[in-house]
């Protein structure tokens, strides 16, 4: 079962708050990154472009603290959850609460897609 | 924004224990229901089949109490996690960890797909 030993790896990765490292060994080239938001970072293709959002993201946000959960694992697909305690730069802490999708395609995500949570 | 508003009234009668009044109202006749194990309920396609799967889990399953979070949306699909304190029976008491990946359209969930946690 290719897809769980990918999802323990990445997902072990995140609890250790590697994400850069977890992006750096289990995406592929090809990585498709897709955000629950428009704008400009909505849909990012190739391993540059996703890893210069996670690069603005980390400069852009103080975390306090991430709790990981999972992974959730079905067919060549699962999904983590992050909780995250954060504070955007010049904005008031809070917490995020999200879920990614992971889709697999021979041992390397070939997609990531991220669902928010919070208040209705 | 059509597909969070079907999330949140699916989410909350799920957060009630309402679960078939959940389905009766929000999925499309055409449902296709995703199992993430192998077997005879693996998929099933239709109002009727996915019916007839709910019923025999509830009878074959005692349910203490289930937490429902989410849900979780991005663009026509949502999440929900449901964690389960259930006694199968004729088994031992157990908590399940699940996910559910709804896909939405016109305004009727078409798919259903569960993820699984759990030990690694």
């Amino acid at each position: 079962m290719h897809t769980k030993i990918i999802a323990d790896a990445f997902t072990a990765l995140c609890a250790k708050g590697e994400f850069i490292e977890a992006g750096r060994i289990h995406w592929s080239d090809d990585i498709l990154s897709c955000e629950a938001m428009p704008g400009d970072m909505a849909e990012l293709k190739g391993r540059a472009a996703v890893e210069a959002k996670g690069l603005w993201w980390h400069a852009n946000h103080t975390v306090h603290s991430v709790k990981v959960e999972g992974p959730y694992v079905h067919g060549h697909q699962f999904l983590v959850r992050f909780t995250m305690d954060v504070t955007p730069r010049g904005g008031t802490r809070l917490t995020m609460d999200e879920m990614g999708l992971y889709s697999v395609l021979e041992g390397k995500i070939v997609e990531e897609r991220f669902f928010y949570g919070g208040a209705a």
